[in-house]
């Protein structure tokens, strides 16, 4: 079997299995006290290059919630691309951590928020109507579901809103790694230099087990996020290894370097696609997602010897798909290997 | 230094960590459908000696409030032992994660709940009281906070206290496998055969680094708890990892040896404050936590060469405590060796 | 001035108003337990020809939020209307209310559900997809927000879609009254007899001045609802003034009559504008709501002599509008006069 | 019969029953945005003697509960007297519409929270315990539950500690004039002047037939709470018949004349029982509620002819009540006659 369903279907990496065992003995401080967890805490500072406030989490579904929790108001509304994990995958955890918030979804080509519409959402909500509630925050996937990445003007175009308009800028970083490698920005550059206020860091779906975070860019927000946390039972007790998680994972930039391997799987997948006429891309890919459009019966045979899913995009920028067509979703990662690759690619050659 | 702060201060045991890294390598389904999850889950069954349903959780706070929420209705009161970790260490979340559901406390020596109390408690509130609310559930600790287990009678008086009430019946089990080695129960006899409707189970303290989990027995209520957990961002995407932990956990009966041994751990140190005249037990330990009572000089003495706190009990089941004394709880694990013990002893002998 | 802005910018009915002051003298059991109240509760079960529950509570919101509350399960998803109240006005109560339950939209012509849609969101989301969410309600308005109503037929059909996916059926009945005169159908015919679970019944709009209450027709509900409207601080404690307003509201037909009058002015203005060229109906009005469309030359001229709003539809279901034009929104009700309408006639002459 | 049972068993006084008759007739902008609610706005400005803002909701359990949420944070913990009705009588409102805040009970005598408990139940809880909570609030009823009134110094100390603590400091002023009346105080004296940031101002218990509001006096809570309010479905479309009743309740100080008369009923039912000795007083009254020990034979003789109830408070300031005797609540109001209370008193001569 090829796996190309996604990338959580992927084990974790030696080294972090390693840094995981190699932390397993002795004793330390539960609840995120240790000094391993204080030295991670340190590398985030590095990482972004400014004090930031990291709260570790269960899930990037926590991450998100608790992010658009942090800035929850009453009658809130925040927004979401409509293709958004927050809003297709999540099971309404934000509009239930957040006390009923609701997420409005926000139109726009590939994933990414059309800014225009945002604007336009915000001035019909406006900012005192009662009836209708009022904006809180607005949230960005990076990469996107589509497997696109928003360039690093568009997020600051949206900061710029969201700034003008008072909202919390989040960004949802499940697959933060890859959109870094693919626009070779750094994180400050991607992240609170255009804007960004919060953000959910992930490294699950790139190497570790079970390694995500809130980091916070405003430390006003700070004060309350750790009750928070704790009343959404997000709290590990040996938080240390979820620590431990991190410290491998960025040690000798381990983290980008799984991000390019997965993003140029992709970039390979989408090359043998290009080349066959067997199937085309839906879209061109900028991370580790291919979108691919195939016919009802190569789609069955290529089940028989891969795991991917059809992809239900209800708002399709994929163009004219067939009535006998299926949009294909094709995950890499850090463990998929040229082999698979090229093994899958032979199917359909 | 000597540990005796927590249980959760202790590492991961290393065949616990050598089950995570075994099953390292490899994809297999996310969100708990591998078949590693699946096998755990039968493992489940034979445990109990029926058909179980098991959700894996990040946390004993997260296993607690959504078991509590399970069981929520409108206007809903549970009932908990007033040390409980449900009302004094879990910032709200059962609140929280309920909806506004309360917890209301029930007093009872050495952190069990008076049944006669909790009788008199629902007599009070009634069930048709729109004002002040509707019995829901009850919960106890096995074993209690302080240290000691309900036994088997005492379960299934409250166990029945619950059916003829109407109440969901849950056992917040992060200290499980020590209350079953302590009683010499089985599982079954332990939970379903005394009325317990759902649990949390607990292996974090108890060697794993997270392994957490609710364990239905009422199927009726197994239906909408998916929806809850995800809902609740509790759904782990490489859920299997949890799993290995568990597998290697169950494996050849390791979490009752390490049970076992943290229980012995406490009972050598039980032995050896009850044989030194610097301090003394405040009453006996049944599973592995030991509570003593020691003066000021004592305390700032230990301190220096050990880790662990003093201990507010809001209601005193520890007899007389002088104005220049101190209350302390040391918590043994499965880490705490016997050197560990004697090397304290020797501070105080 | 001429008032067309909402029916609720209306006063109180001389008859409503005088009942409320022949109850005022005199004790009586509160929360609901009066003999008043009694009487109205079996008011009730007569105009609906069977055995129902009342509740009362505060304003339509809350009624429409506690019954979406009522059928609120874990990851739970309602549908209604895209322009339905319940979406665009009450800044989030449903969601709010029920923990987190989210109100997806549905499309349709002129603030009717459209069936199709209705099937199709259903077949999208599917019953076990712990990311999406489970569908649990739908809800519809009636009369529509866009002044129209469902025949019986086409409720018929949505109850058969909430039935066969185990739906709670939801009738959001702010201008019930409006529309059974429309109908000419009876209470029983245009609700229960078509599947509708639960209700949303509206006086005030139609002359009380707080007369809301949910009405279930579903007895396996009846159990909770009530600490859940107590919880929710719904629950006045002089309950039988809110019976009183009923009373009155019922006696010798009163409702139905004020609701007759408010659609024939509506039906009168409508008139009007079909036989003038200054300005036209959007579409055609079927209860006390009239849409129609104007220069802003005309809107300005209007605005200086009456009261009245544009009205923002997300979905044009109003043919082409015109750059320059305007499409409002024109309320009658029970204390609209003909003068009023021939008046405000004679403005666009 | 007699009633004594409770306030909330009077009807409207007839003056409010005008008022409301007299702008029955008329149009006038819904949600509180008529001439009326604004001149009602004034009026309470004048009565406070400072710029405030007036929040109109249907039930006073609304008013305690939306001000306990607007001081909610995450793991918020409140705190309450332990017979407090936001406790007792409420069915969590304020758990529920919080999103879960606990409401913590302080003992003291008779209905009022004793400080030196406060002050210790917050050293317990500190302020940066994520697993204990965080404090956001202290509430006060003033009258209390047992009828008496904290004198001006007390509301000021815990005026002092909500300020020293950071916490919002609510006044339950569902018996507000009662309060007044007894202590000849004025409302700024008794509220803001003592440090209370926010109250529920009752009106419904003493002649009103529906009419609550929170007040806030710290106008940096205010902002959101519009959108609290109509986010619990407590925002009254036709709001003016709300400030009708306050227009009337205000006017030529009816309000405190009929505190004055219940509390002097009150007395008048006070001092008969002192003077016999067929039963005893309980403690002291001092607004409109009065609490007598009678022994069960009594007892079953004056239900008979008259309504009221058996009072059990959990933690008594009665002194000894003896097996066969019963702790009684009698309630006077606006409604109740001298004769009610002399009839009632030939009871037990």
């Amino acid at each position: 079997m090829i796996f190309l369903a996604s990338d959580n279907w992927a084990g974790a990496h030696p080294k972090i299995a390693a840094g995981l065992s190699h932390h397993a003995a002795g004793f330390a401080e539960a609840y995120g006290a240790s000094r391993l967890d204080r030295a991670v805490a340190e590398r985030f500072n590095a990482i972004f290059e400014r004090e930031v406030a990291v709260f570790f989490v269960a899930t990037g579904t926590a991450a998100n919630a608790l992010a658009l929790t942090a800035g929850a108001r009453p009658g809130g509304v925040a927004f979401a691309h409509r293709e958004a994990h927050v809003l297709e995958d999540e099971c309404g955890a934000s509009e239930y951590l957040s006390g009923g918030c609701r997420v409005q979804p926000i139109d726009g080509d590939l994933g990414r928020i059309d800014p225009a519409r945002l604007r336009h959402a915000l001035a019909r909500l406006g900012t005192d109507n009662l009836h209708a509630g009022q904006p809180t925050a607005v949230t960005v996937t990076q990469a996107t579901e589509a497997g696109t990445v928003y360039p690093l003007a568009a997020i600051a175009e949206i900061g710029e809103i969201a700034r003008s308009h008072g909202l919390l800028f989040h960004m949802d970083g499940a697959r933060f790694a890859n959109a870094l490698v693919a626009l070779e920005a750094t994180p400050a550059e991607m992240t609170w230099k255009r804007g960004v206020d919060i953000m959910s860091f992930g490294g699950t779906k790139n190497g570790c087990w079970c390694a995500e975070a809130v980091v916070l860019f405003d430390p006003g927000r700070t004060r309350d996020f750790g009750f928070l946390r704790k009343r959404a039972a997000q709290l590990f007790s040996k938080s240390r290894f979820v620590a431990a998680q991190f410290e491998a994972y960025f040690a000798d930039g381990l983290w980008l370097e799984l991000a390019a391997h997965a993003n140029a799987m992709a970039g390979r997948l989408a090359g043998r696609i290009a080349a066959s006429s067997a199937l085309r891309l839906a879209w061109k890919p900028e991370a580790n997602e291919v979108f691919a459009v195939m016919n009802r019966e190569l789609f069955g045979r290529l089940k028989r010897e891969a795991i991917f899913y059809p992809w239900a995009i209800p708002h399709a920028s994929a163009g004219e798909i067939g009535p006998d067509e299926t949009l294909c979703r094709l995950v890499t990662s850090f463990a998929t290997t040229a082999a698979d690759i090229d093994g899958f690619a032979a199917l359909f050659r």
